[in-house]
């Protein structure tokens, strides 16, 4: 299979379950929601070492947001919910209810999974925080310095998939960056998914396991061009870098959506050579995206 | 005493002792600098709910760094060492090891406390890792998909100080908030600080304690102009809005110059009507600020 | 009429009619076909004293676009075909042409005017370019040192508005940049049309004439507050500050549909006190868009 | 002479005289003074086709303004003097004086040549303008409705220099482009210099004539890797793309340093082959910038 000739290898990319609440931050403008949401999101590319993994979904006008103010969707995800709840608690009162003019809102009300992240957030009004109606939804109102915080009681979260994801080998480092940006760029315009790395890419595959008892993943070393001469890199002599795009996503659907339109977004950057996918066997989770079947 | 016409009380900042890394991280680009950067400090505003604070430092050009690529230089802070250390550890290893092209160099060579964070890093390299002499200075070379990761082996980090900062008084909230922006820009020009809260702007101004015992932190309703009506609020009746920054710096003289640098700014913007300060008795901290000397 | 509060005027922006030309651009990632629009698109807010209006309508995946690369819409305008045509031919020759991985498209296949500028522009080949057939337009193919250079032969324009508009009257100056930087934030979501001045938003509200026989537009006097111990500024008191959003647009639907979206933007912002519009008892133009029609 | 493994051919840049305004703009925060600096600069690539050549030099804090705003330093070129005052006057009054909170202040007050922009713009002001002695300079306050408009009553030129350069030839497109974006990173650090060409970076470097008459420039044959069948393409086999670097400055060091570091910069991204620089046997002009004298 190829795709504007580049070769898509046979093999599929392997994901593991994971628990997924969306929260729509809006504020006074699109600049000051982007920056709640950035620093939200930030330190959460992987659950082995951040508290949580966390992205960017998208960005909204004020005609999709309860208060018609610009809006950001992320998406915070852990392992169980006992995790999520505790990252929304922390992520949310550190970094969205200290933003300027920020307000937040559930972006999964019907889901089955609830928590009342905001009603516990309230207790930072000092008894002076109100519920309220407000936009059809029921709201706490926290007195703050520089205005009332608007935050939703319930936060909706449901089973979500992490881990999905794609590889792609390049001539060099620069095209393979390149390729990933804009493949990030595309599953940047997909609905239900973030890309948690840094950039949304990730510099570091790693395989499951390593000769570290102390240490559950280590660096993807059948990858690794510069271990060539240790006979241990497999792959072929023309490509000197691979770059990793992971995925998590709502559900099947919509990392199966990231994974082609980020694939065929690679596929159209010069010094793309192949594009392939990570798994492990089974050993890190149970969800595989096949990626010929993916790009059906 | 006044500043373009704005009032600055006659108060004080009250600052507590912190342990502060500076992490010099280099890229391709400053694009990618930055990307890395910015993961690295992310859910990093306060150590009441997150695992550090953090933020950007600084963005300098290749003369300034080891290996001559663009690069930004970020503050990690903790209270006491051993957590710094653990925040050193998870944070680059999740944010700068994982993003494209990064490279991480300390940024404190001299201080006399160093954790050997890149050596226990290059474990990832499952056994590939490499210590090696580059650029004068004593790094690992740990094999990545992407190319192989450089960073130094001893990371220093001093006793610094964390909460500095002043209030601005506004005529409404976006007076406060453009005027926010504006010290922020200033004292991003400052040396061996930074402003670790969200766009580097606190909305959510707190007091020590509450009526509630879990909570050791709440909103600072004496500043609450929504709690007017209460008999909380105690700003007079042309304000609407005050936002708080926020200073984290190595010593002294770095949290006093971001002060001035920063309160300088602010007074530039019509519709900021007053300057002050927030302090607690000293239940915060040992560190004080008087806002008429550090303007002197 | 009232908006959240805000008085809306009943009054009219006053329009007149320019010829519009829209062109795709894409580029290997979303940023660098950004880099090209911005240049394209700069020193472009009037024809009073620029070579065209121009500015960018939108960002689109590459699903939206011919080569499956990012892209930016954006539209140039001129009064007369004639100028238009001049325009295409220097702002994609010097501003796309030179763009580091760009290619332009027609964003007006289907209108009746059309302009062959691929073809002209591609005498730069210098006898080397080629007339092609891809992605199942006609374009021509101009050997660049950093690549070839693709462009589509035509480029259709229509007859389109410029001058749609709106007044924001704020308590100072703060709040009415934010509410004009929230406005141009939905009308940036707004299909067909473009905020050509600086970040969107014209500091300098005008009237058509002057006292100076050599000048045809000088500052709008009646709406500026530094002019109240002159007589000449009819602004209630409470105001200090009006910003003006003005629009460009393919039709009137467009133009309509833009200012709807910016107002109701505008008036979730704090301190803004009133919308009103600019309008010259028809000495600039044939369109007028009553408030009160245009947010029904 | 190499640099970091990368060819330095033994080839010099061509240059030729231009005369050269800097602008400083002031604003209320940074962003605000870039939203107008990347106006006043845009569509300014070449005199060939543009108006005027135009870039932005460098950012600076409140420290270095005369009214202790953020401030962005701005040049505008042209041939001859009397097209420089034309392109002052068009481009402050356009892109400046209409963005929000702009001012506008000579950044050559010592220069020879001074041009009273400021006086003629003051026109606008429609009899109400004022001239004023503020922050030890002689402006105009030009009434405007979201508040005065500041600029300084003249505006000095001096004779610079247009057209240093270098070439990236490199293993593919996205490698030369990214040390394209790491030299003008680099050279953006340099003073008294710009990059005028879209994101500082030329894709389509020319060589001056062309078979048709009227054409005075086009595609630089020699170096486009498309017409390798053509038996045009003087490159050796391992290039597939070529960067250009065009610099223009206020002197003959500015331009060195700018070559300098951005050679250095381009030097240490994977993937580059070589360095080269365009010159044209004098046709273009009398400026000589040896690579291997200027990195010395």
């Amino acid at each position: 299979m190829e795709i504007n000739g580049v070769e898509i290898e046979d093999t599929f990319a392997e994901g593991f379950p994971i628990k997924v609440a969306r929260v729509l931050i809006t504020a006074v403008t699109e600049h000051w929601a982007l920056v709640a949401a950035r620093e939200a999101t930030g330190f959460g590319t992987s659950v082995i070492g951040c508290s949580a993994e966390a992205g960017i979904e998208s960005i909204v006008g004020g005609d999709e947001t309860p208060d018609g103010r610009p809006g950001v969707n992320i998406q915070i995800c852990n392992m169980g919910y006992k995790n999520l709840e505790s990252s929304l608690l922390y992520r949310l009162g550190q970094c969205v209810l200290t933003a300027p003019t920020a307000a937040a809102f559930s972006g999964m009300s019907q889901a089955e999974k609830q928590f009342d992240t905001g009603k516990k957030l309230g207790f930072f009004g000092d008894g002076y925080q109100k519920q309220e109606e407000m936009f059809g939804r029921k709201v706490w109102k926290i007195p703050l310095m520089s205005g009332d915080f608007i935050i939703e009681e319930n936060f909706g979260a449901v089973d979500g998939i992490a881990g999905g994801n794609f590889l792609i080998l390049a001539q060099n480092q620069a095209a393979g960056l390149m390729a990933a940006e804009a493949a990030v760029n595309a599953i940047g315009r997909v609905k239900g998914c973030i890309t948690p790395f840094p950039g949304g890419v990730v510099a570091s595959g790693s395989k499951v396991g390593s000769r570290y008892k102390f240490l559950k993943a280590s660096t993807n070393t059948a990858f690794c061009t510069s271990l060539r001469e240790d006979g241990v890199c497999t792959l072929s002599e023309d490509i000197s870098a691979v770059f990793e795009i992971v995925i998590n996503g709502v559900d099947k659907e919509a990392i199966s959506a990231s994974m082609r339109a980020g694939i065929n977004a690679a596929c159209r950057v010069p010094g793309v050579l192949k594009i392939s996918a990570a798994n492990y066997e089974g050993k890190l989770g149970s969800h595989q995206f096949p990626l010929h079947v993916v790009l059906k």
